[in-house]
C-alpha cells in the first residue's frame, strides 16, 4: 500500500495544523492509504529525507483534537524557492527519490502562493519525466488572505478575529486619558491589506479604529496628517490601523526608511516599520502623544482566539486536497467558495495550481472608501462570518493545550 | 444620605474595573450609602468636578457582570502627581469642595503606588484641616505587581496569564524553522521584573522561554551574548523574555540608547527599547536571524485572557476598601494576603497608605538563579495560582463583550 506524505511551508498560521489534521483523518478512513508521513521543515524535509511517521505521533484521538487548534506548523516550515529543473535537476531527483524510498502515492503541500510555486514545479517536472505514480496537490494557507481562486484563505479568519479582539481591547486602553493621543497599530500584509482591514470588525462595537490605511491605496503624508488632525479634533484618542505594506505613489514603502533593505529569497523586501515611521511623522508635525504598536507574530499564532469557522474550513480543505489526490488528480489546489452569507455556507473544490501560484489577490478598490482611509460596508459583510463559530478548545488554567509533532 | 465617590488612576489593567464593580456592589447593599458617583479621568475629575452617576449607568445587573471583565479604566484615568498642600493649596480646596458639593462621605481611589501618594496627601490635608466627614481609602491596582504590603497586586495575574499564553504561542511560531533564530520579547516592568518572570509559566509545558532577564540583576552584554550562544548551540530557536527595565551595573537602562530621554511627571524615564537594543547587539556580535517583539499595551488590556482568580480578588479588594471606609476608617489601602498555596486561599485586610505609597516591591534575589538569567521554582510556585480559575466571560462571536461608562 502506498503512503501519504504531507509538508507545511511558509509563514505559520493558526489553522495550518487543522489542514494537516484533515489530511490525516481522510487518510485513516481510506482503504488505499498505508501510513501518513510528514516531511519536517517543508520541502527541505523531502529533499533531505527528513521524514517522520505522523500516524505514530497521532495514535491518541485526543492528540488530533489538540493538533487542530495548535498554532503554527507542527511539522516545521521553510521559506525556500526551488530553482527550475533546468538549472538544478538534482533537487528534483532528490525529492522524487524520497517519494520512491517511502513509497509515496500522494504528496500534499500546505502553504501560500509561494509554496504553490513548489507544487507547480514538482508537477511540471513529474510530467516532463513521465512520472505518474505520485499525485501532488496543494492545500492553501495564509493569514494574508491574498490567495487567488478562492473566497478566502484558511488562517485569515483566525488572524482577523485576533485583530478584531485586540483593537477592541486596545481601544479600551487608549481612550482612558483626556489628552490628545494617537495610537498606530501595524498589521501584517505586504501587498494586500485584508488583515489591517479586518480591524473594522472592532468598529461595530466601539468607535475605533478611526482610520485604516492599506497598501491598495497610495499613501500620502499630507493627507494622512489632515486625517489625523480631523480625528483628534473630534475625539482626543485616535486609534489607527496601518498595513505594513503601505506605500507612496512612487511605490516606495512607507516603512522602508526604518529598514535594512534586506530581501528574502522570493525578492520581497523585509518590512517592519510603517507605524514607527508614521509615529515619527506625527511627533514632528502634530506634536501630540503618539505610540506605535506592532502586532508582530501574535497575530498569526494566537491559537486561543482561533475562529471556529476557520479551523473547520482549514480541516475540510485538507480533506478535499487528499480526497481529490486519492481520485488520481494532481497539480491542483483545494479551494473554498462562499455559497451564502446568511446563513453562512461554503462549498469546497479544487483549481489548477497555476491559478494560485505566485499570484496575489488584493482588496477591490470599491471596498475601500473614496478617501482611502477606511473600508466600506461590503468589507464588513465579507469579514463577519469568517470569525464566527465556537470551537471547543481544550484548556488548562484557561489556556489552550498545544501539541508538538517533532 | 451621603454618597460614595470612586476614581481610577495610573496605567490601566484588566482587573481595575472589577474593583470598581466590587465597590458598587458593596455600596448598593448598604443602607448608609445614597448613590455611587464616579470622577472621570482620575483625580482630575475630582479637581474639575467632572462627576458621573455610576448608579444610573449600572442599572442593569448584566452591565455589572460585563464591567468586571472589561479591561482598562471605565472611568478614565490620569497620571498626575499632586503638589503638596504647602505649594498648591488651591487644588486641595477644589477637591474638598467637590466632595462637599456632591455630599461625598467616602472616596475610594483605585490605583498603583503613585496613585496612593494622592491618597496619602489628601488624608494628610484633611487631618491638618480637621476635616473628618469624608473617609478616603485606596484600592490597589497594578499589572507590575510591585506594590508593597500585599502578596500580589490585582491586575498582575491577568497580565501574567496573557504573558504565559503569548509565550506558549510565540514558541509554536518561533521553532518552525531549522535555522538559528533568536526572538526577544520585551515585557513591561520598570524596576520590578515580575511580569517578565511570569513567562516562566510557559516553560512548564514547552521548552521556552530559554532565558529571562530582569531589572533586579545588573545586565552585562558579554554574559548575555555567552548565554545566547550557549542556547543556540543546544537548539536553533531561542526565545528570550526581557524586562523593559533591565539596566547595566552603572544604573543605565539597556533600552536608553533607543530613547528620547523624556521623563514622566513622577520622574520615571520613558522606556521602550531594551529588546530592540539587544536585537542590534545580537545582529552585530552573533549575526544570526533575530527579531524583537514588544507586548506593549496588549499585556495590560487583554480582557479575553483575564485570570478568574485575579478578577475575583480585584472585586473583593474593592468591597474591602469601601467596607472599611463605611466603618469610619480613612487613610488605608485594601490588601490581599496568601493563606495557602494548595489549595490556594487568600484573606483580605487593610494597611496604612504610607506602607504602599511611592514604594516598590522587587523580586527576592533568591527567586532568581545565580547566573541571573532565569527564575527558580519558588517563583513558579508563587505564580501558578494567580492565573487560575475560570470566569464566565460574556461573549459574542467568541470575543468578550465590553462596556463603557463615559
Amino acid at each position: 500500500m502506498k503512503n501519504v506524505l504531507v509538508a507545511q511551508s511558509g509563514g505559520p498560521s493558526v489553522a495550518i495544523n487543522a489542514t494537516l489534521a484533515g489530511i490525516f483523518e481522510r487518510a485513516v478512513t481510506s482503504l488505499e492509504v498505508g501510513r501518513v508521513l510528514g516531511a519536517l521543515y517543508g520541502i527541505k524535509g523531502v529533499i533531505n529525507d527528513n521524514i517522520i511517521d505522523v500516524s505514530e505521533k497521532l495514535s491518541d484521538p485526543n492528540m488530533i483534537k489538540q493538533l487542530i487548534h495548535t498554532p503554527s506548523s507542527a511539522l516545521g516550515s521553510c521559506r525556500i524557492k526551488l530553482d527550475s529543473a533546468d538549472i538544478n535537476p538534482k533537487v528534483y531527483e532528490d525529492i522524487f527519490n524520497t517519494f520512491r524510498r517511502h513509497n509515496i502515492g500522494w504528496f500534499i503541500y500546505i502553504g501560500g502562493n509561494d509554496s504553490m510555486d513548489t507544487v507547480q514545479k514538482l508537477v511540471t517536472y513529474a510530467r516532463s519525466k513521465g512520472i505518474d505514480d505520485v499525485c501532488i496537490m496543494g492545500a492553501p494557507k495564509t493569514i494574508d488572505n491574498d490567495l487567488c481562486g478562492m473566497d478566502h484563505s484558511p488562517g485569515f479568519g483566525s488572524a482577523a478575529k485576533y485583530i478584531y479582539t485586540t483593537f477592541s481591547e486596545l481601544w479600551c486602553d487608549c481612550k482612558v486619558y483626556d489628552v490628545p493621543a494617537v495610537t498606530l497599530v501595524e498589521v501584517m500584509g505586504r501587498h494586500a491589506g485584508w488583515l489591517a482591514a479586518s480591524s473594522v470588525l472592532a468598529n461595530v462595537h466601539c468607535d475605533a479604529p478611526h482610520l485604516i490605511y492599506l497598501p491598495e491605496v497610495p499613501f500620502d503624508n499630507e493627507r494622512f496628517l489632515e486625517d489625523v488632525r480631523e480625528k483628534i479634533s473630534e475625539n482626543p484618542a485616535v486609534l489607527i490601523a496601518v498595513s505594513e505594506g503601505i506605500k507612496y505613489a512612487n511605490g516606495a514603502f512607507v516603512g522602508e526608511s526604518e529598514q535594512s533593505g534586506i530581501t528574502d529569497v522570493f525578492g520581497h523586501k523585509y518590512l517592519s516599520g510603517a507605524a514607527r515611521t508614521l509615529e515619527s511623522l506625527i511627533l514632528e508635525k502634530i506634536g501630540c502623544k503618539v505610540r506605535s504598536i506592532d502586532l508582530s507574530l501574535m497575530q498569526r499564532s494566537a491559537g486561543h482566539l482561533a475562529s471556529s469557522n476557520d479551523l473547520t474550513e482549514a480541516k475540510l480543505l485538507g480533506v478535499t486536497a487528499l480526497d481529490r489526490a486519492l481520485n488520481g488528480i494532481s497539480g491542483e489546489v483545494s479551494i473554498i467558495n462562499r455559497v451564502s452569507n446568511s446563513p453562512y455556507s461554503v462549498s469546497y473544490g479544487t483549481v489548477p495550481v497555476g491559478e494560485i501560484a505566485n499570484k496575489e489577490k488584493v482588496i477591490p478598490r470599491e471596498w475601500i472608501n473614496e478617501r482611502g482611509n477606511f473600508v466600506t460596508a461590503q468589507m464588513l459583510t465579507y469579514l463577519t462570518p469568517l470569525i464566527g463559530g465556537d470551537f471547543g478548545i481544550q484548556m488548562r488554567h484557561g489556556v489552550p493545550l498545544y501539541i508538538d509533532l517533532h
